[in-house]
């Protein structure tokens, strides 16, 4: 674990995943965005469409913030909807006073772009390989007054222990756990949501990836009532659509939560399949980080930008690994599909790696 | 025209009309909330709901953003697509250097309420009752370097000349028109949307209110190159929802325009219903701001905040007036309807008007 990368070229910070699939046209199979395939669910669907009959009138938050909050056990003061993660990072970036902010990488970019882009200058805490990109708290500087960590962690899939996560927040300190994907981890177990005992805690949630929501950007922001004014006061008015808000409504139900952790069982057995036929491939130079816990895996292999290329000659979209901070060109990250899919992958990917590799 | 108000207690610039219909539950007859109505239309309808199926995606703008760039005649670098007026308010608040921002009123409020919570200070031009609420540009202070302006105005309904309003435009200054309301002006004359010409300008439209969007939030930003990349900076990422985009793709095909010219000619002439039959209280102390250009008129009328109460119990939601800076209490905005929903408001007020007035 080190602070600040050294020699590496800067990686471009606002790539992401769905730029590999659009503009490469149609057709390819889509492991690089890590929402779950064949979503949203009929049922979904229909909510959503039947919230078009009141687009007129303008979008009335109150009934999805109180959805949201119940689902949590939390007053709705602690709750904020917003336009997806992506409006909550502008927001956190924008409205906290921060003087020494650090985002522990790798992991999704999109807190540090936004933090830049609001004139500060950021620290990294880089994890690393070896380490198995597990947190290591004291690597975290004493002064940072916002740290942000994602957890579980895109791209590297690790979930962090709660206990360790809590551990890092401090007098004074705006700790912001990024937890878009612990809905896709069964129980839930090391999720933040709810808790009101960690002083700054700033628990991120998104309904984009489990229930593929990605064109209908809603996700929410749960933390102290006086940070959630402070976000909400920097955001436009109105700014969840209504399909958006009706969306969240419909996601927080008991029956979409058994569904959600339904298919977080699901996901777990795939993600097993696809890491066993990867492991198979260790002779070849293949090394999946583990243990992986997220829907998606990060995986290292020699020469991956040429593999990619070969794999999208095959039908199959992966995702560079080289725009995350800490990591290089020899990563990707693979979306977690159902076991046909993953098979027909693993195939591609055997005559993708380098020959004789 | 003055600059800065004296006495009067400072008014919710937060105050809109949804909450005048929201907060009385439903029934009422709606002339508080400037969207047209029997909107959207079916075919709208039946666009946005074909977009659902690919929520799993995330949202890609650029089929929009070029179908609205072709609709004004401007090349894609000019066009901003966002979640509504309200996000470009604040886009504007928060990414351009500015140090003297100026807001003419009576308008909506929410321009200002945005440069106030990015941490400006606002000045404020008054136009007055007497001038018709007609700009006087010597008013403007020389060295306002961010001017904000409506038009056609809301709530005062004037329509400016759009050689008055280009006339703003000084070296080193953002002007900024808004232009919600203008695709309800039979020929969109005045419009400064897709010129270039015109140094500094930003022009925002909306597609809400003509088309009853207000829960799917979508509007645009027209201006050059260099304004729309700062504003593009503080946007987050997927800003506009898929069926948002969906909407804005409809709403700029040259049927949906031909609709919307259509449905502004139908607008003035029960305008001129509603002014006809609100003349004929004028012994009442009903006055009309005339010449109204815009789908909603603004009245002054004795005791308005009696009159509001009484007509809501006559089952008819009226938007006050008194929330908007340069207008005091007896004044209510009156959103233009059809002429058998004007004939029952207009008896609804008869009767609701102080006794004896």
């Amino acid at each position: 674990m080190r602070t600040e990368p050294t020699d590496a070229p800067e990686p471009d910070l606002r790539h992401h995943g769905d730029a590999e699939v659009r503009d490469a046209g149609a057709g390819l199979t889509d492991l690089a965005v890590n929402v779950r395939a064949d979503t949203p669910p009929s049922w979904l669907r229909e909510e959503i469409a039947a919230s078009l009959s009141s687009l007129a009138a303008y979008p009335d938050g109150r009934a999805a913030r109180a959805a949201v909050a119940g689902r949590h056990g939390l007053p709705v003061e602690r709750v904020l909807l917003t336009a997806g993660a992506a409006e909550a990072f502008v927001l956190l970036a924008r409205a906290l006073k921060v003087r020494r902010p650090v985002v522990v990488h790798p992991q999704f970019t999109e807190p540090e772009a936004a933090l830049r882009d609001a004139g500060h200058s950021v620290d990294r805490v880089l994890l690393r390989e070896r380490d198995g990109f597990r947190l290591d708290p004291p690597a975290v500087p004493e002064d940072a007054d916002l740290v942000v960590i994602g957890n579980p962690t895109n791209p590297t899939s690790v979930l962090h222990p709660a206990r360790t996560v809590a551990g890092l927040a401090r007098p004074g300190r705006t700790l912001v756990v990024d937890e878009a994907f612990m809905d896709a981890v069964p129980g839930e177990r090391e999720s933040l949501a709810g808790r009101t005992d960690v002083p700054g805690l700033v628990v991120l949630r998104s309904l984009t990836k489990t229930w593929g929501l990605a064109g209908l950007r809603i996700g929410y922001v749960l933390a102290s009532p006086e940070i959630i004014a402070e976000l909400e006061r920097a955001q436009p008015l109105w700014p969840v659509s209504t399909p958006a808000l009706a969306a969240a409504r419909a996601c927080v139900t008991p029956r979409a939560l058994a569904e959600a952790g339904h298919a977080a069982h699901r996901i777990a057995g795939d993600r097993a399949h696809l890491v066993a036929g990867l492991r198979s491939l260790a002779s070849r130079g293949v090394r999946v980080a583990e243990p992986a816990e997220g829907p998606f895996v990060l995986v290292r292999m020699p020469g991956a930008a040429g593999v990619r290329r070969r794999l999208r000659d095959l039908g199959y979209a992966v995702r560079r690994g080289d725009t995350f901070p800490g990591l290089g060109e020899d990563w990707v990250r693979l979306a977690v599909r159902d076991r046909a899919t993953v098979n027909g992958f693993l195939r591609a990917l055997s005559a993708a790696l380098a020959p004789g590799g």
